[in-house]
């Protein structure tokens, strides 16, 4: 609860159009991407600096006041949405590219840019930012670095940890510190920046970042390889690596992610086939024209039914673009789409596929299964009906089996998506419950009074995804 | 102090062989290879397991006895001496490489791997470890991880941060955790993999690292350029990257350096030069070609007095070794060697060399320079003589004034070196005085009793690099 004595000390900070806590304010932030998470926040503040920021958390760290950073809410984890109330924070009003610094290959910029349109601003200098998240068109810089995206081109060039050199971070007690530079080296103390990126807004609040960037790659073909069998395409993904080509992309669909994604975008998939491969590689054009015959060679000799390269960059683009229409495809099928991210050492693929397929059919759900072959980060998606209870306690169930088997296969819970609230209770699967003392010490050091983004990572109870809406 | 019980106590771990707290035992590892600093340990201790490490620890959280893992002690900044005494953990029994695994393209290893020996073990497989700290033929992968090495390679390829993909570490407390995975993608909580690369052996003890390795390039070439002044060899630097090409090597060294190499190395290096530039590139036949003709022709174009390729890939590692060698080089000329690694954004090398040679010649002192311009991490190196207590003074307030312009100029006080207790003094210049105290936090949240090699990164007092041995 926000006092009238706190509110008017906020709004003597942020202006009073900057503070918003009418009803139809704070339902528009009472939930994120994540289905079945709503919690109302108490008030939806648009800080213009962070001077502002600071002052803000000064206030609420003294009156403990949950306080809740968020981009444009794209998560799948609930890692945005204001589970224990408090103040959701808005960057509308953070949001240039504040310099591109071309002799230094850098990119500084505030938290609340577009994805996309950093992207752009890069390929324009003939630079590069690689990760990419499916929904790079709306969502935020600073929602990506806080979540540590990942995106279709991971498996070449990594995720967006591997491209923040520097932060600017506001820390609960309202201090502001700086952290790296523009550096591609800098052991000067623990490595605070790449600490904060993925901490889900747990730890501070980010207010300006520095990105890397690299020389765009000249050019780039994007190969469609079809199969029968789901054993022959995770064949070729390894084949491929084995001969150590490393794609730049290297997508699954399997055959019901496949039909759903026609039906929506309707630009001629083969939605017969029973698995996909969607193989993307950069670079100059000797190496692209060179790597690119390899991989046709290897998925035709690895049973493809048909290897074809797209002719136009319109057609890859269209590719690409149906990729990333995984999620919107799927949300059309049913009134719920709960969209995972197990992940698995890329050898575990084949095995991985199978397993969810086969837990799938144990719990009697319907799951599709779509993701990032290259890098093991795989899509399990189930579409359903939160209204019925009887079979959300199956999804739930079947959920559960996929993680421990990913962690069984030396995987991970979540490769891009975050823990935030929903998966909460499976963290100690993966670290083990000494893992999470540390982890909880962590926050404990930056975050003593518990302000920041409370509930998220940490679960207070186990397995239990489903909240009610207070 | 370490009691008569508390010796029978770890001897019952460890037996009575791996055990040594005789005075010639004790001395060999009352330094590393910083100069002037030394403190005798109370005991040296070599487990054989990460369990007999959980048990040492319990012992020693539980009496506060400080204990510093230490590797070969190759660090240049004091990280391994045992300046508040304690025990000092050997990994000589914990050094195997347990798996290379080639579907995934990682190598598991025991922390006390020789550095090159992995390297080696990789190129056998086809595969690519880049890090290459100078000190690789001695280094252990242990000390690599904890300093988070750097290298010539670093420009193109990253430091060791960018290879650690999964620890296996003991905590203060006897606690064993893992992190991470053969995972490209891991967002399950606070990326504790990253915060531990770096942290100098004070936040646990790392007794097992997955590490990513990449296809090894197909080839290489190397270029050595010659420059009458500093400005030219630095404005090259600018311009190769400016031209989007990212070399795997870039490295410079000034006139005194190059003569010092030559007289120690005797392969014909061009002592007249005021400034080379030593550049490699690697990658397909095709990019190799083509970058290191550009690269000939923007170093010929800036006012490069002469501009070589390596001939055979036996001279190209002549130039790589003679570079390697400068410490040791450096070292024959004077008594004491104080090789510091003050770093800036590549824009700011001129700028900084020069202020290294106007404060050089402001304290009466020498300095020689040389280092990783493409990454802007330089190696300012004064030759002394640590008995003339006048001079260590000026040597003291000429580093202090070379930190400063780094920080200054973007840059940061230690690019590949560690804090250690050397630089400690010099770490809020970088982080402010909110980033120590989040630091400290950091510490004190893993760490409670500071028994994990105290005294690091954190000052007791501010300015004394030179401690006098207790």
């Amino acid at each position: 609860m926000i006092s009238p004595q706190i509110k008017s000390k906020l709004i003597a900070i942020v202006g009073r159009t900057n503070y918003d806590d009418s009803n139809a304010g704070r339902l528009v932030y009472s939930y994120d991407a994540t289905p079945q998470f709503q919690s109302m926040p108490d008030a939806v503040i648009a800080p213009r600096s962070k001077e502002e920021i600071s002052n803000i958390l000064k206030i609420c760290n003294a009156h403990h006041i949950p306080i809740v950073p968020r981009g444009s809410g794209t998560n799948l984890c609930a890692g945005t949405c204001p589970t224990e109330g408090g103040i959701v924070l808005l960057f509308k009003h953070m949001n240039q590219i504040l310099e591109i610094d071309e002799e230094n290959l850098t990119m500084t910029v505030q938290p609340g840019v577009i994805t996309l349109d950093l992207i752009q601003a890069a390929e324009e200098k003939g630079l590069f930012y690689p990760p990419d998240p499916s929904s790079m068109k709306i969502s935020t810089i600073g929602g990506n670095i806080n979540e540590n995206s990942g995106g279709l081109r991971g498996l070449k060039y990594g995720v967006t940890r591997d491209y923040v050199m520097a932060l600017e971070i506001v820390l609960a007690n309202g201090d502001i510190i700086r952290t790296g530079g523009k550096l591609a080296k800098d052991v000067a103390g623990y490595d605070l920046t790449r600490l904060f990126v993925g901490s889900e807004g747990t730890l501070g609040i980010i207010t300006e970042a520095t990105l890397k960037l690299i020389p765009a790659p000249e050019t780039k073909k994007t190969v469609l390889a079809l199969y029968q069998d789901i054993d022959s395409a995770a064949k070729s993904v390894s084949n491929i690596i084995a001969h150590k080509i490393i794609p730049t992309t290297l997508e699954f669909l399997d055959q019901p992610t496949l039909q759903v994604i026609e039906d929506f975008a309707k630009i001629g998939l083969p939605v017969h086939a029973k698995a996909v491969l969607l193989i993307e590689q950069d670079g100059s054009p000797e190496t692209v024209e060179r790597d690119i015959g390899i991989i046709e060679e290897i998925c035709k000799k690895g049973n493809a039914v048909s290897v074809q390269t797209a002719q136009t960059e319109a057609e890859a683009e269209n590719l690409r673009n149906a990729r990333r229409a995984a999620l919107s495809a799927l949300a059309r099928l049913k009134p719920t789409t709960i969209l995972e991210d197990a992940t698995v050492p890329r050898s575990e693929i084949a095995e991985m596929v199978k397993a969810i397929n086969s837990i799938a059919e144990k719990h009697q759900i319907t799951i599709c299964t779509f993701g990032h072959a290259g890098d093991g980060n795989l899509h399990p998606t189930c579409t359903t009906d939160v209204r019925n209870s009887e079979e959300m306690e199956r999804v739930e169930q079947a959920f559960e089996d996929i993680f421990k088997k990913a962690v069984e296969l030396g995987g991970t819970i979540t490769g891009e998506h975050g823990v935030g609230e929903m998966k909460a209770p499976y963290l100690e699967l993966k670290i083990g419950e000494a893992g999470v003392a540390a982890m909880k010490a962590v926050k404990q050091a930056f975050d003593p009074n518990n302000i920041l983004n409370p509930g998220k990572i940490f679960a207070k109870e186990s397995r239990k995804r489903v909240v009610v809406a207070r």
